[in-house]
């Protein structure tokens, strides 16, 4: 972040005609994107692109969720024919809606809206071994780059982050838990609806993959970020961290959604940590890794209302939270401007 | 509520394409707006319109505020420029703003956009007995009424409730220790920043303002909540109330903003009970009144970011949120309409 900009959005904040720090959290919010965006007031981030990037899990046949497989190419052909939340909420924040199959287990039929970049018919079972090798975490990581540039010479100037994939949240603890040191039974939580049963035994397919894959213990360490996500990642993860470095290339914000984001995010700082500075929590999901994750990168999520259904969707109720605070430093008058008398010393 | 709408809604939400619950509080938003406005789905809440209570307080002489009271004026001048932070986050949600001079101790030159409804040049010093007379409450609850008629009547489909009014956190943790019973040292915050000296003597004030008007002590539920209202409230509390009667009776939400208009909507209940089922309750703010009034009210912040500015802000902020939660229940697809397979049992 440039330190220029930073002190002088913190100044700006001063003078406006409120208290000092009267806006909470979100005179941070506006601080931080004047720090990434290297001018102050930073850019309003309006219109917003969300990018749903759906993949299929190996791990999915260790009865780790309670949702058939065939569902995220379903989901898909619901984004795609505009039924799903994350259109609803996108229509309501006036974001446009992409989708990127980067490695569905089906083969899509070509749509509007739909993008190909698919690697293989889903990853490898990660007790097994990696989920996906080097050369495919790098092909989506540059997919994620590639489509966030699209976007942006379309004019986007704010990234949503969004995903579908039955069993994500499985690869998400097991990447949690690799960039952090947590276990899996601190990270591992209910997704979209398990019963205990099935939390128990997917808690254990996570600390199987992370032991089978060396990520487990003091070794840890000896793994790249790469590695570590090509190891127990999904292919939507690979996909979403290069989307991070995408924007924060262009000094374009990224609203992060839910715990997928959040250990997508672990694995795109790993791979160059000032990409967190053009981050944004969109919110904080139910799902226990997530706070984890967000702790871990030093963001705190702007909406805390216990959703757990991922697309984007905790992301994009987020955007118009991120343009008011934004707003406020191009909009507001300052207390000699206003002629308003400030607080007495 | 009407109990078929309740029911209708819940049904609804679980026919949706998403797992049962994955949308967390913002489903509670979207059924009880349905059992609100008896029918399934609610309209969408939009457009929305601010109305800003601005009055004065006879209590600011007790040296509770390090604002001067002329502060008050300045900012309605201000919200009338479009200079303050109300206006940007309204033109960030396209909401109106209407500014209504309720009892500013200042004549106003008249202006587009202001309302006058002015009852006094402030309120009576409640350290020395009532605030207002009964006429003078009743008035100004018909003005509240009066304009969220109006503002429905020019098209508003959602209220959002502002106030401008140096002390008006004063009035607002006595109104909030009368309704509730608890203590002003609970209740009684740092408003928009007081010292350690200045809230001792704060918490002092409510405590005697209590005392002198017999609200203290198991006498007090002697008093009505009109009484009551009138003894320790501010004009723009009891304009707030008759806006959230008025919004109710027409079954048009209303979103509270902070700890004045949740102090507020106690006395609206005391007159109404029924009315808190069209309320919502946007944030909550970083005064500690603020949430012993939600719990008493039994609602749920949507927006949780520390925001202490009042104006009506964090309930503008919230606006996006309630849309997002009642689109969903116009535009997302249902498992069979989709075809999209369900969860194993």
């Amino acid at each position: 972040a440039d330190p220029g900009a930073l002190a002088e959005a913190r100044a700006h904040h001063d003078r406006l005609t409120k208290p000092r720090g009267a806006l909470g959290a979100l005179e941070e919010v506006a601080v931080r994107l004047a720090g990434a965006a290297a001018v102050n007031p930073p850019p309003m981030p309006a219109p917003a692109a969300l990018a749903i990037f759906a993949a299929d899990h190996g791990v999915h046949a260790q009865g780790v969720s309670p949702w058939p497989q065939e569902v995220t190419v379903q989901m898909v052909g619901n984004f795609l024919a505009g039924g799903a939340v994350a259109n609803a909420f996108a229509a309501q924040v006036g974001a446009s809606v992409t989708v990127v199959d980067v490695g569905i287990a089906a083969d899509l039929v070509p749509a509007p809206g739909l993008m190909v970049g698919k690697v293989a018919h889903g990853t490898a079972d990660m007790t097994l071994g990696p989920a996906m090798t080097a050369e495919q975490a790098v092909a989506v990581l540059e997919t994620g780059i590639a489509v966030a540039r699209d976007l942006v010479a379309q004019g986007a100037r704010c990234l949503v982050t969004g995903d579908m994939g039955i069993a994500n949240t499985t690869a998400s603890a097991a990447l949690i838990c690799a960039f952090t040191g947590q276990d899996p039974a601190e990270v591992t939580g209910r997704g979209t609806g398990v019963d205990d049963e099935t939390l128990a035994r997917k808690i254990e397919v996570v600390r199987r993959a992370l032991r089978v894959n060396g990520l487990d213990g003091p070794g840890a360490s000896a793994l790249s970020a790469l590695e570590t996500l090509a190891a127990v990642g999904g292919f939507e993860h690979a996909a979403i961290a290069g989307f991070v470095l995408g924007g924060a290339s262009l000094r374009v914000p990224v609203i992060l959604d839910g715990v997928i984001a959040g250990s997508a995010a672990l694995a795109a700082a790993g791979l160059a940590p000032d990409v967190v500075d053009h981050c944004v929590a969109g919110h904080r999901s139910a799902e226990p890794g997530h706070a984890v994750a967000l702790a871990h990168l030093g963001l705190r999520p702007l909406v805390e209302l216990e959703l757990r259904l991922g697309e984007g969707t905790g992301g994009l109720l987020a955007h118009p939270l991120v343009c008011a605070a934004v707003r406020v430093m191009h909009e507001v008058a300052t207390f000699d401007s206003a002629g308003v008398t400030e607080k007495e010393a």
